[in-house]
């Protein structure tokens, strides 16, 4: 994956940085499995599976420790 | 998604925090499903499952430590 | 659930955190499953699987993490 | 659980932290699962179990990162 | 394994950063299972297995976290 | 278990580093499976299962977090 989807972990405020945490979400699923044709073949399973959409959210929940950590937690803004 | 739910990480005290925590794991679940109508549909699923509810607390425990980071850990208040 | 359980994060000591970290994992459960009948159904569910109880642990360290960083690990105590 | 096993959280050197981490993980199932008949008939269960012995060692760590940093990594030691 | 794959954790900016962690993600699976055509024989099972995918990228999520506070968090660049 | 073997958290480097975190992450299943055999017995089950090798990743990944931040993240070497 040579193009530049990350150029840094500042965010506006702090939905964006929930956003940017589901963006890495998603591309650690996507630099293991890379096909788009594969991973669009498994969404509905996932998406229909209540244990698979918790620990989707709990990928993004430590994700976004890490976002909001590079923020400084917005609190100045 | 383009509506504000998530404008900043403060919150009056840790109970406060803590929900704030449910909403951000609710809200990671919500984004990987946005039809309510699944959502609603999975929720007994869930609900009676200990393993799943387990697994929910964990999601909030994770996030709820990042709120309480935030915060400051709500020390000076 | 409007009634106020968690004040602060403060405890006297490391086990009174230990003890808050127990109540924050039930609490997310309580959360996601408010019927204290279903609740109390599952009990000997997990309360009897290994694994189950692994995972209750896991919830119970993750939170204690975030009540020893609030205590400042009650160093100077 | 009246008694007390958990004064505080400094040890002497890391492994003894390390083996703190470990008692805060059996407790952890231990206030879950209070009988000390159930845990020892649960325990050929889980230690013939790799990934119940891989899910016990992750608890550990978890427990260990608040340890750890409890006593400031044992630089200073 | 005595090679060096690992010199240090400083990488130029937040992509490099988080592919450095999706190596040591590798690199944890490597460790423990040395034989390349064992790996590569489990490949197709996990990347075509949404919960897999998604337990992967919780372990690129954790590394994550540690290489991005070993880089501050890219915020002096 | 009473010989020493985990003096400090200090390595050499970041690879010393990691893989103390993986001899951390062993000694989590030692502690719970004392039996060299019984260790050595499942082996191959989880060597050659996706999944329980993603999990002793995550665990490593946890591990890494304690050693890396016990070790500044090697950054003045």
């Amino acid at each position: 994956m040579s193009d530049k989807w990350l150029p840094n972990l500042q965010t506006e405020d702090a939905q964006a940085g929930y956003e940017l945490a589901i963006k890495l979400s998603r591309m650690g699923v996507k630099y293991t499995q890379p096909s788009d044709e594969e991973r669009t073949r498994m969404r509905p399973e996932y998406a229909s599976n209540a244990d698979s959409l918790i620990a989707s959210s709990q990928v993004i929940a430590i994700n976004f420790q890490t976002v909001a950590a590079a923020n400084n937690y917005w609190i100045a803004k």
